[in-house]
């Protein structure tokens, strides 16, 4: 049975049977590529933030199926779109998405939006209020390229990456805090752990203080746990998180208590410099462990050189399967 | 029978009958699609200056006949181009469109250009100078994308929009100067009253003190009037321009006495902040009246929400038949 | 015979044959198109520096073969990528080649890069360090889009131009350095001299004082001369260079005694002033000599319009031809 989709906007909308029938597909069409299945379909991509995979793999899965795409990218060759609601517009943005993403809607057949998170309303953030005001706007089928609170791309890229490497769904998965210049959006530690824990994972959470997840994040993906039989902890201590890890996923993020103050943001980082994942912080993990991070990372302040380039990253796959899975759904969608 | 042509440079060049080619070209894709017509055909589209709906709709309008697209933007991923002639280039622009264009021309088989007024010289821009100086450069069909003076895809979309909407050719067609932060320029307001002369409208310009188009932009639309049974007027008086409306066109524009004079606009607009369109324009209107603007427009400055957001705004609708009429465009000059 | 090629990243990696087999093949796909040849191939353009040329001939080229691109430009749309080995990223750069070009080979089928020189440590451009660290990334075919020291689609553009033009191999080319308001890369003068001298050209460097090309392009050149029986020689004396020249190939490059120092540069370009192509620079040229660059060019600056615009100038098919050999160089990678 294949389950068609109407939207792609979060993991959380789909049965696992459904995820499941898109990560059969996406290596079914490895194997058997359908290189006309969306001929004459269009993609429209609208990037309100900047991208380097997600723009070249939506184009290049749409064009392996035999489809088409054109890319909107506001503040370059397009002027920049307000999003809020009921403002005077007097100032930068020249249209509104009220007017903007409906007709780009109305020029394709699926549009891709990328919306990061504002950062300073932790409860806007949360709700995705920016992105879902967006997608409501349009008719056609939405697919979310990284929103506020979300990437659900990612997530399904990195369950086939698990399937992939045979991590047993039972196994300890480990999503680490790591350090960066400044803060980041909450979206890829809160779609990592939800799909960790719909997975199956004994998932711990390893975080500094001043930098859990909220607690909408954790309870939506305690839920996600209960549903699959995994379970999900949260700690500040290396040594316990790691000690037996199958997996160790690392993203940065930037601090939630409070949240959006990046002065405050910036005085915990200070002592937070070894939060970069070396080759120790493996010690303790299984002997077979993983390392996973979903890019782009900045090499020896997140994540050291040879961690990268050694025999545990799976950076490198999770990006390709990007593709693979992005054309799944793409199909699902559009065929 | 069906009209060739060589370029889309201005409605001005088309017979009637050749307008409604394209329109009834235009409705027939529509019903009958051509997935395959322009197949191999390559349009070059140069953006001298931003875009949202004409990006994204050609790069549509060719992927939908089987065609495909490239995209330039001088000083975005380009460098600037030049386009004074004989001047010494020790300045920011790396190459002049005498080599540039040409060399575009060459690698496709149509080439869209944009190329907005630059806003100083009248004549200059009346006679759009620096986009005829383009356009000849180029031995390919050219497309213009909104010139100087002219923007003839637009007014072409907003035809069909009349068409689609039973608007009656005799009815009454309000031209408005809406408010804006800065002076835009004059392509479309020209292309605007022209098309609706054309069409046989009872076209009335209104426009406070310091706005009047220029003179040959009228001349140029009361000719077309003459042709067509329709009528053209200008006043400043909304009272009298808005009773018995059948369509009111919002449009922003700089000052043209004198032109190209910013300070002295911005003193102008500092008292004509209620040149915003809101329900209480349409009090004395036809019942049955249109809201239309060619987009993008600035909400709660230009135009209120309330009427964006009405049942009279035909908004959307004209930004989906700039791919529609377009669509036809490309099928007459390539197919 | 044909050739079949794993890169494109030096027309020195080629045997002479080869290069002739890619210009047969560019003329035959005049002739005999075959536009389904790479129907389902994508082709990734990184571009690290501005395009113009390079950008709408791949696409176009890729299009005319039936198959797809996509196009990243870090810095516009992208973030920046970082470049050097061993880094702490704590600036600009989030994202590291390292990461960065392996993603995007497994989206495509053959990737694009341009690169430009940094301009600071001859030993390093020369040896085109950056370049190749980025080339050996990737698994897959890569084309060189301009490089620190080479610009291989140029020089067989170049190679065709002359063919078009039934240069003798064994003529006078001259290739002159002329003035630009800054200091320029080596690579299209170092692909020129090389190009010219394999051909079988009697090849004169002609440039000022401080200007003279470094060792080892000349060796390369020289060793390809040798192969051709062409010769190659340099000199200051515009007289002597140019008598009986059938070529005239004009560049723009930096000061290389010392190289990278834009102050010295400034200085000596000061007098250097007259160093522009007008007509006067072929009085003592073969009556046929042609005029070629590899554009963009600073009109008079570098040189004078009146030679652009004469029939002299064979700029125009030179860009031409960069899609012409392009189609045969993807077709021999890809098909």
């Amino acid at each position: 049975m294949s389950y068609s989709l109407k939207n792609f906007l979060d993991l959380a909308d789909l049965s696992v049977e459904a995820i499941r029938d898109l990560l059969a597909l996406s290596d079914h069409l490895q194997r058997k590529p359908e290189p006309r299945v969306l001929a004459g379909k269009i993609l429209g991509l609208v990037f309100m933030n900047p991208s380097l995979r997600t723009l070249a793999s939506f184009q290049s899965g749409m064009a392996r199926l035999g489809g088409n795409t054109f890319v909107i990218t506001p503040g370059q060759g397009t002027w920049e779109l307000e999003t809020r609601l009921g403002v005077r517009m007097d100032g930068a943005a020249a249209e509104h998405v009220r007017e903007g993403l409906p007709t780009l809607a109305s020029y394709c057949d699926a549009v891709g939006v990328r919306s990061f998170a504002e950062g300073h309303d932790l409860a806007k953030d949360l709700a995705d209020e920016k992105f879902r005001t967006m997608t409501q706007l349009m008719k056609k089928p939405v697919i979310n390229l990284e929103s506020a609170i979300n990437h659900p791309c990612q997530a399904l890229a990195d369950w086939k990456t698990l399937d992939d490497l045979l991590v047993a769904p039972q196994s300890k998965f480990v999503l680490s805090w790591v350090n960066h210049p400044r803060a980041l959006p909450l979206a890829v530690p809160a779609a990592t752990v939800h799909m960790a824990a719909l997975r199956g994972h004994e998932v711990v959470v390893l975080r500094p203080d001043g930098y859990a997840l909220p607690d909408p994040v954790m309870e939506k993906a305690r839920k996600a746990a209960t549903l699959s039989g995994g379970s999900i902890t949260e700690t500040s201590d290396r040594a316990t998180a790691l000690k037996g890890a199958q997996v160790l996923y690392a993203k940065e993020w930037g601090a939630t208590s409070p949240y959006g103050d990046s002065d405050h943001d910036q005085a915990l980082r200070h002592n937070l410099q070894d939060w970069q994942v070396d080759e120790s912080w493996f010690n303790t993990a299984a002997s077979t462990a993983h390392f996973m991070h979903c890019l782009p990372v900045r090499r020896n302040v997140a994540v050291a050189d040879q961690v990268l380039d050694g025999p545990r990253s799976a950076v490198l796959r999770e990006s390709h399967n990007r593709l693979v899975v992005q054309m799944a759904v793409l199909h699902r969608l559009l065929a």
